[in-house]
């Protein structure tokens, strides 16, 4: 790592081969492995099929956060709401520079694409187009999503899949099934706001398990609050996590799948982020290796292909008449036009086009966000290195107050996300996230500029 | 009274003056006055300024239901689930001949219109027509829901509007900003079925307050449900109630929104079906009455312009805050493109030409059915007069049993909705719902024939 570090590797060198690593080290080849396993993990190097590992990341990229360990957290009430509801207020306004809100950029969607079909549907299907659909969603769409489920390793029928309006309709209907007020839910820490905001509105308790942005979730951690506390349910992000990026290995997730179903624990997966990944394959989910229908996983479309559609989707494993009647008695289905164009904008194979468009545009536009964070922020800044996902997990360095700095950014006109908001806790307090959109522009370039600016003057 | 039945008045004949009347009869003015009132009510005549009465209506249809008194039902667990998924299986299918769903024949839908307004949005808006909308809903259609409630005498701003999917999501997101599991809510009796699901999945209980088809919702009832148990809320609906068509008179809504404010408890007012008056003039809501914010008013325009655009809206009043967090956290937003057509719709003045056209085909129909149901259904079923909205409610004779005429008519292939699903208890067991979808077609008619046979065999 040093090598890599001090410039002795370079962008695009060969690393030592594991055995010669291990001699000159003084360790054995399982430790070295483990060590360029980590590397592999982290996005400095990649490995190569018969070639061995080389480098595809140098010092030009801020440094990772440090771990910041600790046992998991006693229950707490949540109550966020308020700074939540401070920040999206903002973020989500057209004038800011959009660094807080999650949402691939409009230029990249298919726009003319999905027009079309929208309207040969309303064309086409005439009167059927304003009827309710099916409670469970639109039989072609199921299918379809079904059908991609498969080629994840999910084995999945169309009748068990239930479309909801969004991956939040998805996890608030999952919560329902299996939760009552006052109920313990694990999460993991740093959480998504949005899952602190949904505990609260139910009133619900947050414990709070401890990821790291490089191996993710620890399955002593899981075990350990599950063991101390009376734990209803879990959410896990398998991949890519918002805020911190974090992946769970598939072993780990299945070690994980395991320990939860040993004590009985359902598992509500959130798993938006796993189809924008920078790496040649899709990571794994908690769902495939669910033997006992007690993963309930949640998915959209939203992060790739149409945020405003609202079309996500629950497999809600044995929970399904359960999450059928609360999709009922919550507003009946789904819309019919949209839905409709959906299933025939999957049914046409137009998705591996957008997912690869989406990949590629998002990973670049976090490559030249990390070397902007390198050339702008202090020295001691940290950030994170995901290997997918859209957002980014700064550490402000010298105690900078991340709801401080969110609110002098936000006089200058400039969105982001404060560590605060993502957990109960008083935690992240130096933290910020940023997104990215997938289209990197001057108003960026210049909002990244004056967010240096602003760290060094506070630190 | 006498003189319509016994066919001494016809239909369009004048009836005696008020004071004529009173002298015959013995009676004060006033208690004549009474007893036109009622029979204008009940829609067997109608007030021509400065003329006088009028028979409108004669004894070619079935006698009302008789009076059912009972006073205000101690608390339920609500646990219907089973039955009334059992009925919505059957009568939601296209096999189904469709009188046990309340839907407007797609024939009588503005497709073409809507259909133009959303390709031409996806046209015009490009991108944005994919990204999320604002939590609260689109700015136009919020605008266009104020202007019409202003319309409907309800002082409201467009800021003061939450776009929801559908009255349902309206009606869940006003539950959840009041009520906890275990606490009590006052439903009218016979209560629309979906209020008891929702209570069910919300683990709420339910109060049973009689209404009468003819008068509506008792006061005093509720005074006496409200003294006697602690509601939490009431689920009431001002105009046209499914299944008994009941209509609780202006005067009494302003009476029961100021006992509510007394007691300081919440009013959902659900007003899905006020547009569909076969009246002059729109009858007024609770909202309308509401001074101090408890007004909760839920509506959508699923009954009368596009089922499956869901699209409905709240006035939550003092509440506003909350039901957005709810919304924020149960799916976000509603979909862009549908939101931005329907504004348009409205904004172009299309809506009185499509409310013209629904009321004039569902009383139409509705008058045909009355008409078949006197001919082919046994001597003693009784049946509702309603002034509007689609449903009748239907008494059967010798005593029937409504659950097992529903399994019986689902084998000769007819939807139908049994007196049982509108109660937790064991009530209006002989009653059915039978739905006037605005078209009368030759399998509508056969479908009565069928029916009124199968009257005939159980009775």
């Amino acid at each position: 790592m040093d090598m890599i570090g001090n410039g002795t590797l370079g962008l695009g060198d060969r690393l030592p081969s594991l055995r010669k690593l291990g001699r000159d080290m003084g360790v054995s080849i399982s430790t070295a492995t483990q060590a360029y396993s980590e590397l592999e993990r982290k996005g400095v190097v990649e490995a190569r099929p018969r070639s061995g590992y080389f480098v595809i990341q140098t010092g030009q990229r801020l440094p990772a956060p440090d771990a910041d360990p600790l046992p998991a957290q006693p229950p707490r009430p949540v109550t966020r709401a308020g700074l939540i509801r401070t920040v999206l207020d903002y973020v989500g306004t057209k004038e800011a520079v959009p660094l807080g809100i999650i949402a691939p950029h409009p230029s990249l969607l298919p726009t003319r694409e999905l027009g079309r079909l929208l309207s040969r549907h309303s064309r086409e299907n005439g009167d059927l187009g304003l009827s309710y659909e099916l409670v469970p969603g639109n039989p072609e769409l199921r299918r379809q999503i079904a059908h991609r489920s498969l080629e994840a390793d999910i084995p999945v029928r169309h009748d068990q899949v239930l479309v909801t309006n969004g991956a939040m309709e998805a996890l608030y209907i999952a919560l329902r099934c299996i939760t009552r007020p006052g109920d313990n839910v694990v999460v993991q820490s740093p959480a998504y706001f949005c899952f602190l905001q949904l505990l609260e509105t139910l009133g619900l308790r947050a414990i709070e398990v401890e990821t790291s942005p490089d191996g993710g979730l620890d399955p002593a951690l899981v075990a350990d609050a599950a063991a101390t506390y009376d734990v209803m349910a879990c959410i896990l992000v398998p991949n890519f996590a918002n805020p911190d990026g974090s992946l769970t290995p598939d072993d780990t997730k299945r070690e994980i799948v395991r320990l939860l179903e040993y004590m009985d624990i359902p598992l509500i997966e959130d798993d938006v982020s796993s189809d924008i990944h920078f790496g040649p394959k899709r990571p794994g989910t908690y769902k495939q290796f669910d033997e006992k229908g007690l993963v309930m996983m949640c998915s959209s479309l939203s992060k790739t292909v149409a945020p405003g559609w609202r079309i996500g989707w629950m497999l809600p494993g044995r929970f399904l008449d359960k999450a059928r009647e609360i999709k009922a008695t919550t507003n009946v289905c789904s819309a019919t036009p949209t839905q409709a164009a959906m299933a025939d904008f999957l049914r046409e194979g137009r998705m591996e086009k957008q997912l690869t468009k989406i990949r590629h545009a998002i990973r670049r536009s976090m490559d030249t966000m990390q070397l902007e964070l390198k050339r702008h922020f202090p020295e001691g800044t940290r950030v994170t290195h995901p290997q997918g996902g859209s957002v980014l997990w700064v550490t402000l360095p010298g105690g900078v107050d991340g709801v401080e700095f969110f609110f002098e950014a936000r006089e200058r006109g400039i969105g982001l996300a404060p560590g605060g908001i993502f957990t109960t806790r008083d935690r992240f307090t130096s933290n910020i996230r940023l997104s990215c959109g997938g289209v990197w522009t001057d108003e960026i370039a210049g909002g990244i500029r004056t967010l240096g600016r602003l760290a060094h003057d506070m630190s």
